[in-house]
């Protein structure tokens, strides 16, 4: 293919430093070399193209991903990685495997849970991978409600053993990923129940295969839970089914941190406070919006760059015709995606931050800070990945037909990317938290207690529900100290609102279950503040390069406007600004966009993605789109032959009227 | 499996006659008579089965495609089915294939365009399939913009041919349906050149294989464009890639309904109105409208049925889970997707009726309600097909874990109904043509024209500019004609308010191309009160049947209460409500859902879809979901083996450190 780059004149138009705008993505200058480093690695080797995925039929799939998995570990050795490498590297692999649960749920449920000596014997096993394990908490019938659990963990002290057993269908593991055909082992959540007695769901490492010839062991039924949506996606992960027929494992097996069973049966708590879990909870989230700036930064530079490339209409004089980018229409949608995927990563990296300190209180036995931190990375995970899932398909429409093609890489994404919006608590359900976290923030403040955290302003009530917005011309929503206040404004009115109404209901918990759609709205607005305000307070820190931090700026308001503009019911409803502040919103909004557009494609350069790692055509950095989606297109099955199979049974016999007489 | 109906006491609590809604959903008894029927028929019939079609590769898939368009067409010809019972039966089919494109576009296509003469010639070819079509208009570079197809029909009065050519690589036909593997013929769009002068884009028909071998003719390259989103979805359906390195074809192939060319190669235009062309594309998105309300109430259907099967949370005293359609969250999600499936089944009810008008008056040389019906099927197209796929996303998330399988149908159901977004207009492009005829529309307001058909209220602008809405209770909210006035009174206030800010502009094109954001905005607006609208005449109708109208009034009041309050912004910002009265609508709202409540089951099977068409585990109509989820899981070819191909190579040198020596 020619050696062009169509997109030059876009990259020349940059106001803005992209070297310096890099690491700022990246988060440090360490962190864009071991990036860049990895993400050239992965594309430089052939083991790891991932051009025909979409083409493949499941078991072949499947067992490519096997040995993408096996390659990467050999890799990691032979290279001598450093655990950040390797896990860059196999992000950049861009397939769900095995090898995610095994490192990002199995070691730390061990680590979390396990006791030193449980850590001692199983961790170094683990990490050497002479196991490979899974997290096996859901349940055909039983997901959200982990407490509904129905697999059964008793106690026999005739043996010293628990006895795994699931004693229904429903209690049947079901979704537990790298379960269903790799792991030799598994944490399973079941009820522990000693002396007659139920004590509730804990954690058991049970081992499910041989390791010798990986046959599962007696008493153990496990598969594969067959196909998902998508036709690569995560059909690369052997997400499982599990049934125990009475399988007894040693007591020990127990992860007993928090709690153990003597050898006569006794159950007794330790005294670690339990606490401690959900510092991993916390990890695992801001791991997730981390996840959601990835995923949406990189469906946003596909459809930036094709929609530079796609010209549609608008020709003068028999000139080119425009660059579909220049619509306003395209601007309005695009744009706010591009500023979400850089707000996403601003708030994920404070995470990260909350992550550190939330570990230093809990070691320090101060859990003061725990439960805002709790509602705050609960929602944050809700927040960003339902946006970055309707994100990714936003983006595919904006590539028109060809963004429907798996070439393009957009349906594939959304496929891969969705089931976010659904483990590590459905997002819904973690609204509904966030909801009762703040009824329970509004309902202390009479009591004088201080909120903390994100949910700091909220001190500030009294001034932010009689606050007026003071904004008079477009370019007043400039200023961040406006749009804060109006996001603040917005935030409390409804969570107090929702409040009052709460507590016209016969009951607390009848109020709340009535009243819960207008509550997960309150915590969006909630939510939707910390974002706005993790933005704004990052671009008010140093930010080093040449117009880098006049851009984030622009972003920034990009951002909070479009939030504002989308949701304008809210600010309205609670009196948080005028309509006529409201139109001036949309007057901002558009010029906004025009200082965007000389920078945008720049601005997507800026996350660095390799074209392997994009796996997009519409998304190449030299915008060089249409004689790739015609080189692609040539490589379907389909096209082996002119005349495809089946013709001499099921066409021809139609085209010569000879159906009657045909037998299919 | 169990005989079961776990939803028995869902459908005991239904206040209404399931039977008669049944009548109201199909438009008739006949039509509900002939559904079922063909319903039943596709259902018994193993050929049609399509339990396995996201499990198979692309080649045995498409194989499978042929085998059951060619056993439908044997069907059809056995039982001599009407062409309303066939096209039923390809609808009940559930998979696209060229016979979509040939009886939906082909046919049509030279119905519309082609002479008397040409008719005769070419229909009843293709009414027996002797010959087998597709439409070949989009290209690589052009969709949106067909005046901008590149593709060249050069009249050669030498031989009495045009010369049919692809100039360019962006000139390529891509997309079309049909032609990748099948079509034997074609109608090509391409610009028609005569005399040295191009006369613009014409219709052309081609044909494209040998009807001996099926080999592609000498001068043409024609194959798939390659796998697209899902694993089944559309990738049944051969969209094709064709190139023609100068065809000839003779000069009788153009389709001269509307204009022609001499021997001597003279163009010339005859004396039938080009706006005849109009009423093709009425009809066309009629049934794209249709459609959509098909897709909507299918996934609405799955979801209503599973939410009433899945339980989760809510035990007291150890009884069971709560289902999770009791959820006011579940519920506020989920209602008013069955509220607009039925909002969408009645406009397009009322589109139907509108094409027959349009082309009575068409036939009357009566061209004063075209630009209206025009813009009036293109926005409903677009509102339709837009809320329809973001409706089928919900109800997967509305399933939680398990709506991710495909065994749930849903990610199929979206991944094959999305190109409706795209295909007939670009979804956005053609709002964009609704603004404009709105903003022409208002522009004539002062010039005295009178506004027809659905634009007809703007003719009340003055009153509706100023009027105040009179709801004081949450209960007045009932009133249809407080929400009528509600929707007219902010379109019309967001049309004038975009034509200020429009004129305001150096030119109304720039201002225009400026404001199209807004523009868009209020198109929805327009839109969404058409649908409102109809289904408030819908509901004012005599209905038969017990109970039957007043599921329908709850249902609109919940259709266009929900509107209003994911909209609330607009009513707010244009004063055609105050906030005292959006927060009423909410209020009104919980109201409906409680009213709602012990119905839907009920309000989903009258829907009458089988087992076998909704294709999904979770939607089954005895709700006896776990033992199918189980049974399904088992029958992917993953689990054909216990021990998983690949084991040797892959994971068992990860296992046993081996991997250093080991060759990947
Ligand atoms: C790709 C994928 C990978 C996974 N990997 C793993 C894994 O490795 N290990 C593992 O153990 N599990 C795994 N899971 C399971 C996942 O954690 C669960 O699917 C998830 O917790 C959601 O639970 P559910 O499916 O039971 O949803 P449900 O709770 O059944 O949700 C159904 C609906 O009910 C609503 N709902 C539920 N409760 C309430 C309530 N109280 N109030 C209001 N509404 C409510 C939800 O909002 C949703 O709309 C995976 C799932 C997927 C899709
Ligand atoms: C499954 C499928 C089946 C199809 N079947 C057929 C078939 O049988 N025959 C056939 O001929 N074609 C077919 N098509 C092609 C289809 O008709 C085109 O894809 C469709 O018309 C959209 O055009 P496009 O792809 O060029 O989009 P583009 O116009 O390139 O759209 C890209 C983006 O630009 C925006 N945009 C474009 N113009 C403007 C404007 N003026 N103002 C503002 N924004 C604008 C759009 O909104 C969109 O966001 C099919 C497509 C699909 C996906
Ligand atoms: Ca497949």
């Amino acid at each position: 293919m020619e050696r062009v780059d169509n997109l030059a004149h876009e990259r020349e138009t940059a106001q803005f430093d992209v070297e310096a705008m890099k690491i700022v993505w990246a988060g440090s200058k360490h962190e864009l070399d071991v990036s860049d480093r990895m993400a050239r690695l992965v594309a430089s080797d052939p083991v790891f193209h991932k051009d025909n995925r979409t083409m493949l039929a499941r078991k072949e799939l499947f067992k490519t991903t096997l040995k993408k998995a096996a390659h990467a570990w050999k890799r990691i050795n032979e290279l001598h990685l450093t655990e950040e490498e390797a896990s860059k590297m196999r992000f950049f692999i861009d397939e769900p495997a095995y090898t995610d649960l095994h490192w990002g749920m199995f070691v730390p449920a061990i680590k979390g849970q396990g006791t030193e000596e449980q850590q001692q014997k199983w961790l170094p096993l683990a990490y050497k991978m002479q196991i490979i394990g899974c997290y096996a908490q859901t349940e055909l019938g039983h997901g959200s409600n982990v407490q509904g659990l129905e697999t059964t963990a008793t106690f026999d002290p005739n043996t010293d053993e628990f006895i795994i057993h699931s004693p229904t269908l429903t209690s049947s593991k079901w979704w537990p990923g790298g379960l269903g055909k790799v792991s030799t082992h598994a944490v399973v959540y079941a009820r522990l129940i000693t002396e007659g007695k139920d004590y509730g769901i804990h954690g058991f490492i049970v081992q499910l295969r041989s390791l010798d010839d990986h046959s599962p062991l007696p008493g153990i039924t496990v598969g594969d839970i067959g196909n998902k949506f998508g036709s690569g996606a995560y059909n690369t992960m052997d997400n499982g089914v599990l049934q125990f027929d009475h399988v007894r494992i040693p007591r020990d097996q127990l992860l007993m941190r928090l709690s153990q069973v003597t050898r006569e049966g006794k159950y007794v708590q330790s005294d670690v406070p339990r606490q401690l879990l959900y510092s991993t909870m916390v990890y695992v989230r801001q791991t997730i919006v981390a996840d959601a700036s990835r995923a949406l930064s990189r469906a946003a530079c596909i459809a930036t760059r094709y929609s530079a490339v796609r010209r549609q209409f608008g020709s003068q004089d028999g000139g080119p015709e425009s660059a579909v980018i220049n619509y306003k229409t395209q601007q309005n949608r695009l744009f706010p995606l591009i500023a979400s995927a850089y707000a996403f990563r601003f708030v994920g990296e404070w995470l990260k931050s909350l992550y550190t300190d939330v570990t230093q209180r809990l070691q320090a036995n101060d859990f003061s800070t725990l439960a805002e931190a709790h509602a705050c990375t609960a929602g944050l995970k809700s927040l960003t990945t339902s946006f970055t899932a309707d994100g990714i398909e936003e983006c595919r429409k904006l590539c028109g037909g060809h963004g429907y093609l798996s070439s393009s890489g957009l349906p594939e994404l959304f496929a891969v990317y969705i089931p976010a919006c659904t483990y590590e608590g459905d997002n819904i359900v973690l609204l509904l938290q966030v909801a009762r976290f703040l009824m329970k923030t509004v309902s202390q403040l009479t009591t004088g207690k201080k909120p903390v955290g994100t949910t700091a302003y909220m001190g500030n009530i009294e001034h932010l529900m009689q606050c007026r917005c003071t904004v008079n011309t477009a370019d007043d929503w400039l200023n961040p100290s406006a749009i804060q206040e109006a996001f603040e404004a917005r935030a409390v009115r409804m969570a107090v609102n929702c409040a009052q109404n709460v507590s016209k209901a016969p009951s607390q918990e009848e109020g709340f279950l009535n009243l819960s759609a207008d509550l997960v709205e309150a915590a969006i607005a909630h939510c939707q503040l910390i974002v706005v305000t993790k933005f704004i307070e990052k671009v008010q820190q140093d930010i080093m390069g040449n117009g880098v931090k006049e851009q984030l700026q622009i972003l920034c308001n990009i951002y909070a406007l479009n939030l504002l503009h989308k949701h304008l019911g809210d600010f309205l409803v609670t009196g948080s600004i005028t309509p006529k502040q409201g139109a001036l919103v949309s007057e901002q909004l558009r010029s906004l966009y025009s200082k965007l557009r000389p920078n945008v494609v720049t601005l997507v350069d800026a996350f660095n993605y390799t074209d392997h790692y994009l796996g997009s055509v519409l998304g190449r950095y030299d915008g060089n789109v249409y004689p790739a989606l015609y080189e692609q297109a040539w490589k379907d099955p389909l096209n082996e032959s002119a005349v495809p199979e089946g013709y001499a049974e099921y066409i021809r016999p139609v085209l010569k009227q000879q159906l009657r007489l045909a037998r299919l």
